[in-house]
C-alpha cells in the first residue's frame, strides 16, 4: 500500500529490516510465526503515522536511526498486543486466517507476544533519548491492556454503553496511534503547536480506525458462508453497530445473543435484520466519519509542507473505506 | 522469612508497598490475582539480595526512592514470568497450590502477566538512570524467555543433556537471580570488582536454587498421596534427577515416561525406583552444592561489612535446604 507514498517508503524498508533483524530467536515456532505475521498483517500503519510526524520538526537528519527503531518499536508492541488478543478470544480464525494459537497452540502464543514484548523494550532502550519518553510508552501499554482487560470484562454484557465502547476502544487501539503520532513529532521536534495535536490526531485516526474495523464484523462476506459472520458478536463482543441498534432494544436481541457455539445461523441472521432495522451499521458509519473527519480538520491545521498533504491521502485512504 | 535480617526489613517493606501500589488496577479479577500471589508466593528474595548488594556502595543514600523501585521491579519481573509459565504447563496446580489459570482462566493469566511487565517497565522507567540499565534489563527479559522456550521445546526429550539443562536454567532462573545482584552493586556505586563478582555470586545462587527446586517434584510429598508426584514429569520437563540417572539408561526409563494423565502411578513408581537406582537425586544434590559452594566462595571475597555477613546467612538459609 506504500507506492503512493514515495516519501516515507524507505524509511518504512528500513525499520522493517530493523524488525526482521531484531525478532530473530533460537526457536523455529516463535520465528515462524513472527515471520508469517510480519509478512501477511505489516501494514506499518504506526511506523508511517510516527515518520510523517517526525517530519514536521528539524531533527530528523541526525537522529535518523533512533526514529528507525523508535518506528520499528511501535510495530512490535501492535503485534505482540494482537497475539495476546487471539488467546483472550480462542478464536481459531481471525478475519478468515488461522490465529497463531490456531496453527501453533497457545504456548507458542503466549511466547511469542512476550518475545516481541522484549524486543519492543529493547527497541525503546536503543532509540529514545529521555526517560519520559520511556514512562510514556509503559503508560500506554498499560492503557492498552486495560481496553483489553475491559473489552474482556463487558463480554456478552447486553447493556454495554456508547461511553464504554468508546473507552475500550480508546485503550485498545486509539492510545498506540496517538503514542506514534506524538513521539513522531516529538523525537522530530516539531513545534509544540504540532506536538499537542499530533496527539488529537492519533487518537481521532485511532477511534475511527477500530469502529470501521469493528464494522466489518457486520458487513463483510465470508468466503464460506457469503454472509457477515459475527464473529465478535459470538465471543460476547459487542461494537459499535450491535451496541447502537441495541439502545432501547436490548430485549428483542437477548433471546439471539448466545455463547459461541450456540448462536445458530438463524440466530445470526435475526441479529442482522434487528440491527438493520435499527439502523446499526449506519449509525456507527456517521460516527466513524465524525472521528475522521476531526482527525482531517486536525492535519488540515498542520504546517504547510509535502507531509501534511501526505498526511491526508493515508488517513482519506485509510478511513474513507468501501464496505 | 525476614525476622533474621533486621537491616534490610525496612527496605523490603518499602518495596512491597511500591508493589502493592504499582499493581492497582480497575479490574478484580486481575487484582485478586496479583494480590494472591503477592501474599503467597511473594518471598521477595530478588529484591533482598539486590538490597544487600546496594550496600557495597555509597550511593544508597541519596538514591534511595530509586533503590526501592528497582528492587519491586525484580520482584514484579519474577511474578509476571511465573504466571506465564504456568499457562504453557497448563497444569491446574503448582506444588500444591491452584495456578492462576485453573482459578480464573487463561485469558486472566495472560492479561495479569501482561499487566504485570507493564507494571515492571514503568518501574524501571522510575528508578533507572541509564539507558544501559534499561537495555540490561531488556536483554535479560529475553533471555529469560529463551530459557523457557528451550523447556518448552525439550518437553519429552530423553536426550536431554546437562548442558541443555544448565542452559535451561541459566536463562529461566539465574539471569534474574545476576540482575539483581548485579544492578544492586552498579546502583549503589560499589568498587568495579564487587560489580563483577556480584554478577557470578547471582548466577551460581540461581542454578543452585533451581536444582533445589527441581529435586522437590521427586523428593517431596503430596498431601494427598504422600508420595513424590512427578509433576514436571508428567508435563515433560525432565529435570536435573531425571537427567542424570538417565544418562546411559535412556532405554530402562523410556517405557514408563508418559505424556501427562497416561502416565499412572504404577509408572510414577518405577521412574522413582530408577532414579533412586541410578543416584539421580543424590547427584543432582551434590552439584546444586557445587554451586551453593561457588556462591558462597564468591560472597567470602567481598569487602568486610555487615551485609557480607547477612549473604551469607541468606544464602545458606535459602540453599541448605532440608530434604
Amino acid at each position: 500500500m506504500w507506492e503512493n507514498f514515495p516519501a516515507i517508503k524507505d524509511d518504512l524498508a528500513e525499520s522493517y529490516a530493523v524488525m526482521e533483524k531484531k525478532v530473530r530467536i533460537r526457536n523455529k515456532e516463535v520465528e515462524t510465526t513472527i515471520h508469517d505475521l510480519l509478512h501477511s498483517g505489516g501494514k506499518l500503519l504506526r511506523p508511517a503515522y510516527f515518520i510523517l510526524f517526525s517530519r514536521f520538526g528539524s531533527a530528523t537528519k541526525k537522529k535518523h536511526k533512533k526514529l528507525i527503531y523508535t518506528a520499528a518499536s511501535l510495530e512490535i508492541l501492535h503485534m505482540a498486543t494482537l497475539i495476546h488478543d487471539d488467546i483472550i478470544d480462542d478464536s481459531p480464525t481471525r478475519r478468515g486466517t488461522p490465529t497463531v494459537q490456531a496453527k501453533y497452540g497457545k504456548d507458542i502464543a503466549v511466547y511469542t507476544g512476550d518475545f516481541l514484548f522484549t524486543v519492543y523494550f529493547d527497541l525503546i532502550a536503543d532509540s529514545t533519548d529521555s526517560f519520559s519518553t520511556i514512562k510514556l510508552n509503559a503508560f500506554t501499554m498499560k492503557r492498552i491492556l486495560i481496553g483489553e482487560l475491559d473489552q474482556m470484562h463487558l463480554r456478552y454484557n447486553t447493556d454495554v454503553t456508547l461511553r464504554q465502547y468508546l473507552r475500550r476502544v480508546t485503550g485498545k487501539t486509539a492510545q498506540l496511534f496517538s503514542l506514534s503520532c506524538f513521539e513522531g513529532a516529538q523525537m522530530g521536534k516539531a513545534d509544540l503547536k504540532v506536538i499537542t495535536s499530533s496527539h488529537h490526531i492519533g487518537h481521532n485516526i485511532g477511534i475511527a480506525f477500530q469502529i470501521l474495523d469493528d464494522i466489518l464484523d457486520y458487513t463483510e462476506n465470508s468466503e464460506v458462508l457469503k454472509k457477515p459472520v459475527l464473529e465478535d458478536v459470538k465471543q460476547g463482543v459487542y461494537s459499535l453497530p450491535l451496541i447502537l441498534a441495541m439502545r432501547g432494544h436490548q430485549k428483542e436481541f437477548a433471546p439471539y445473543l448466545k455463547n459461541g457455539a450456540a448462536m445458530s445461523q438463524e440466530d445470526v441472521t435475526m441479529v442482522l435484520s434487528l440491527i438493520d432495522k435499527y439502523q446499526g451499521v449506519e449509525e456507527a458509519k456517521n460516527l466513524a466519519e465524525r472521528y475522521t473527519n476531526k482527525a482531517l480538520k486536525g492535519i488540515n491545521h498542520l504546517p504547510e509542507q509535502p507531509e501534511k498533504q501526505l498526511l491526508l491521502a493515508l488517513t482519506k485512504q485509510l478511513l474513507n473505506r468501501n464496505y
